[in-house]
């Protein structure tokens, strides 16, 4: 078992905000993080997938294969766009890097066939990351 | 002659729009850029002064004034904010990596005491910047 | 279940040095990071911490709530301090950036409220680290 | 139980090519990477051995041998050279990254004493790496 | 006047030689570095440029133009090749960073027209870099 | 003319004191810099030359030269030293980056042989640098 992790970047604006709470609540709990007329941020993605080498072709998955798979599944919904007003999930949930790496692995869980996706990593700065295993997951790591 | 730099980042949001322009020109002169729900970015700047050593305590401009005054005339007002919706210069300005430099060295230039303002770099990912170094200066560099 | 990752800096001075042996065997033992008089370092320190996301707020711990702990625990005690003269515990164990990763773990496991701690990192420079996962955790990672 | 690691860097050449294929099935397997002139790359390389402090020194393992281990059982044989042409275990096998991170594992595996060694990370680029964990490993991370 | 970087990035394998010169004289000249098996790197160039910005625009050159420019003229004939081998400038040159850059420089100088070439910096590893503003300019950066 | 850079680090432990003055006025200067027991950084040093290219080694200084001359006159002198009791120029001089610069051009300047020395940048930090090119040159970068 081998991990190979791809690494993508993109640009996109948003604001933290729960339509269901109040201006207040929602200042309360997010701060200038939850300024109204947004702020933005060069997201940097890596995500990682794990197989066996096939002797033949010296990897599990063609990288061109994986960075085609993020190119639509991720930067052509994300990149240069707006976060709160452009994807439907965010429009009802809150856009933390917490549930946008959730939707990240959401999007590519189904499209892995030679391999398995093993974590999603996502840095909004460099300072502040998350990394999303999957549900089903044991907590190992 | 010594030259001290201070780099900080802010997060926010702009998009590259001309509002005396049609959609179809800021379209095609802007591409991605300018799509009008916004993008963000990371943005990381570095200024640059220039003084001469003092002997007593060793530099020009104490660290800590240099870093109150980018606080006072950057960070507060760029930092998780929307640049078009928020900053009155880029009501009526291209809200451009080159103009946001040159806006910034108009607020800093005018705070230097101990020392000369040098050079604004701006950059609004890691592979593109901008840099900076006042409208009187020569080309020298 | 989700990780979150904050990281933080701060510059010491420290030296390695076990009061318990000669001055020969510290020698030995640590060649020039043992220079009595000390040497430094921009240590960077990642603190990991894991939760299940909170529907309300798209996070389970605010990033505020986390970065206040790290600048309590660690940063007010550790940056631009001398480890091993004026903190308590290195004055009695050698202030190895193993030792100091364990030491960090112990100040904060405790502060844990709505997640748990999962992961101390500390890097010495940017080509060593250590990873400290707490000691009642199988080997897993 | 602690982790310790290590990065180091070396600069080679290779191409992505597998003798027992046509040129044909070899450009549509690789692409670009399959150049048959070869291309290079900075490689980066972060080893990480795992033990118990050892409360005489404060580590487990002493840098400066784990320095040395990976000068010789690697940077000796891969630094400034072409990895397909000058290492004989890739005249048979394709230089990937995938299989260099193993070829590197089977190198540094026998050589440690007072720890063991948990994971190989080797980056191509920046955006590109893989991880290797011992084959004996169960899938926990 | 401001000026605008791109930074680009590209995969290559070199050797450094001079044919006219004995094996003796080379590996004298160039050690490990001429090893005649070759070797390669990640490059990193920043290519630099300066103008009038533009009302309309805000800008002097459209980011698209330049990134198109350093595709055509650098990455195509650079990129997962040997320069020893595939460019014909290098049969004859040593292929040291210093004459990349300038030959970098000859590509580009005849294709500005909003705007003008001001330097050249290319990267071999992180730790060596050269810089090159052209050969008519005075020494004055 | 074109210039060539090289990077080195070293870990070192300052403080920022002027034992002219007295404890309280070192307090207003300095703040949490001046403590008396020191603190360190990995300190990044940023050395560029310039001359012109020698057509049969295809470069003007041989980089292995310039390592050297960087070991010997600032790497063995400041690394994993005390700045503050190691080295005699700063048992009189405040040790500020700025100095510190100033220090290792004076070091370097009359070493150079095929080339001239063209600056000194210094990085206490990521976030701070200072850069120095020689007393005697006009203000031009």
């Amino acid at each position: 078992m081998i991990y190979l992790t791809r690494r993508v970047e993109f640009s996109a604006a948003h604001t933290l905000s729960n339509p269901a709470l109040s201006p207040e609540e929602n200042q309360r709990l997010f701060g200038k993080c939850g300024n109204p007329q947004g702020h933005g941020h060069n997201y940097v993605l890596e995500v990682t997938v794990r197989g066996e080498i096939d002797e033949k072709s010296g990897f599990f998955i063609n990288l061109e294969t994986l960075k085609q798979m993020l190119q639509e599944e991720v930067i052509d919904h994300l990149d240069h766009k707006n976060i709160n007003l452009e994807i439907e999930f965010f429009k009802e949930h809150v856009a933390t890097c917490e549930n946008m790496a959730k939707w990240i692995w959401g999007r590519l869980a189904g499209r892995m066939k030679s391999c398995e996706l093993h974590r999603v990593k996502l840095f909004e700065t460099r300072n502040n990351y998350v990394e999303y295993y999957g549900d089903d997951r044991q907590d190992v790591c």
